[in-house]
């Protein structure tokens, strides 16, 4: 609401603002020539091979790695975060029945929505940085819940409570499920979870920045988040690559199946990477991971990877197209009995930590983000036609 | 997931993105040096004075006027569209307790979100334009019937089911008090719905696009809208320039109580604009239209204005400061009967029809929005420390 004297001057940028600085961050970044990415300081890899999710989660809103002793409070604060208040579980059949079951992305935003409505999350704006980070936490701690109970109750299925003597991770599948995971099942889907938390600016994040920029509560942040990932263009569908998988069926299908879709202009999904011309570093992870599961189906994921890198190398010659996240992400996360309609809301349970860290910073800047458009419609004004 | 040869270059811009021009648009414009602004072809203010709400929503998102057979086709579709879904009506109650009622922007973005879903709302990306309006159309005429009903179930009174013999503005009334307006009212909340559509771009908006850039369904768009409404910084806060009048309390306090604020450089709610260097096009009908209602109220607050202003010419020289569209839209909306909570949300059951008509024009363009940030943090990678 200040008053600005001189007239504005307009300024041209690419489309879809690419490349244009929308601001500074400490979060972390993506290194597309060397195949590396990074949370904070560190490789972003190395944390998911080395540390707890809740380490990481950590990480990403205080700026530092706990200490040992620090682990293991934040470890038992988000745990104890895992609850639902009261008025949000006696929704969450209603929420499931409306349709959630058929579209998750929709049931998380109205869930996180509410969740925001009933802890009474206040903007941004008007609440200090302690506060906003307890919120961020919060809301987060309660992700898995939603999201699980949601599963299940669109499945007819009662939801699973969660248990403070499991880890995120463990406890996320624990409440999928309704049974106890396994050590390595637990270790692959968390080293996912890190390695998804965060990766350099997207549109997500984004809009995460631009809501936190008005000053709004974290909620309305997270909920717009989840929007926007929940759009086709944004990316990260692993359940793309494993249909893929599905339909070239037996590895001698493998050649004439990709020939056929490259020859006629289609993508291949679960390859190519906008900003990586390297190996995607977060595919050798999973690939990696999946390969200490073994079996059938990851030797044929393996080997279709293989192919289909060799005929892109041929009839795309110098374009340097591999594998990306989703490729493996969803043979983990099928190795680790996550249904295919959990996929995205898996990937998101993570990135809700990364959207987090970058609401966290953005509230820190009273400058509100708002471009401009340019009006090129029919010079106005026309007289108003009187209604007939 | 295109593959980017060259090593993108970043682009500096001012804070903010403020002047970067992010998309072209022919929903409207904001001309501020004139005082003038406009939806398609037509000054905003003659729409207002001369036509519905429901012909202006038409000419947003079809982008023509109605002719008068159209003009009732579309009143008639949209009326029978402010009916619920069984199972979103079924949830309000639960929305309203679990905190909606004191957060009523927040009821509005969780009641939105679950219409998308019930709907069955599908990512833009993936369907024809004719059945993006459609959603679009189908969750704004639902908007006053969440709304109402949301307020009313937060003071413990039963929702009042909407009319479909009533225009948008009669029949927001009606469901608000359970009674039927006179024609003043509704004329004059009319007015003010169609002033507040649209006006120019702003973080709202804006969020509104960035969401519907990802290709996501109308209704993450709308919500993300509605977050970023929420934020303090968005402005239009109508309540606030009526607590300022409340403040002040009687004529012979006015020009001590503002000296002294201005003289501590406080800003006077409902004072100044960010875009306009003269009267706020917006201010001058509202004002007109409660000037038609009279009363002891209303020549208080355009005393209030007329002391204001002569103090803001004689302290800050040059600056040009006026009222806003706060200032005399809560003189306005109190006058129709509107409780000040609700203020805020009906700006937004007019807001929705512009952030409509911006993410219908945003779904026609297949370029994702997404700017970078400049990772400005301690040089990674440093060697990730063991848990301990």
């Amino acid at each position: 609401m200040s008053v600005n004297r001189s007239a504005p001057a307009l300024i041209e940028v690419p489309r879809g603002l690419a490349g244009v600085v929308v601001t500074d961050t400490e979060v972390g970044d993506v290194r597309g020539r060397e195949g590396f990415y990074h949370y904070r300081q560190y490789s972003a890899v190395d944390l998911a091979r080395s540390r707890t999710f809740e380490d990481v989660w950590h990480l990403l809103v205080y700026g530092d790695l706990p200490d040992a002793r620090r682990s293991a409070s934040f470890a038992a604060e988000t745990a104890a975060l895992r609850h639902l208040p009261d008025g949000v579980q006696a929704v969450l059949p209603a929420i499931a029945a409306a349709g959630a079951g058929a579209n998750p992305l929709a049931g998380m935003r109205t869930a996180l929505s509410l969740l925001g409505a009933a802890q009474g999350f206040r903007p941004v704006y008007d609440i200090g940085a302690d506060q906003r980070r307890e919120d961020a936490v919060a809301a987060a701690a309660a992700v898995p819940t939603l999201l699980t109970a949601l599963h299940r109750l669109g499945k007819g299925l009662a939801p699973v409570g969660p248990r403070e003597d499991l880890s995120y991770a463990a406890n996320y599948l624990y409440m999928l499920t309704g049974v106890e995971p396994g050590p390595e099942r637990v270790r692959a889907i968390e080293q996912y979870l890190i390695s998804t938390i965060d990766h350099g600016f997207n549109a997500s994040t984004f809009t995460a920045r631009v809501i936190a920029s008005t000053g709004a509560d974290v909620a309305a942040c997270l909920v717009g988040a989840v929007g926007a990932l929940s759009g086709p263009l944004h990316g990260g569908a692993p359940s793309r690559a494993l249909d893929t998988l599905d339909a070239i069926g037996t590895p001698d299908r493998i050649d004439a199946w990709i020939r056929e879709r490259v020859l006629a202009g289609e993508r291949i999904m679960g390859f190519g990477h906008a900003v990586y011309r390297t190996e995607d570093p977060r595919s050798r992870m999973l690939r990696e991971i999946a390969q200490s599961f073994g079996g059938p189906r990851v030797d044929f994921a393996v080997e279709v990877e293989r192919h289909v890198e060799a005929i892109l190398a041929e009839l795309k010659p110098g374009r340097e197209l591999h594998t990306n996240v989703e490729f493996y992400a969803g043979v983990v996360m099928e190795l680790c009995g996550l249904p295919r309609e959990m996929f995205s809301p898996t990937f998101a349970a993570a990135r809700v930590v990364g959207w987090s860290a970058n609401l966290l910073e953005q509230a820190r800047d009273s400058k509100i983000i708002r471009p401009v458009a340019r009006y090129v419609g029919p010079v106005a004004p026309v007289v108003v036609p009187s209604a007939a």
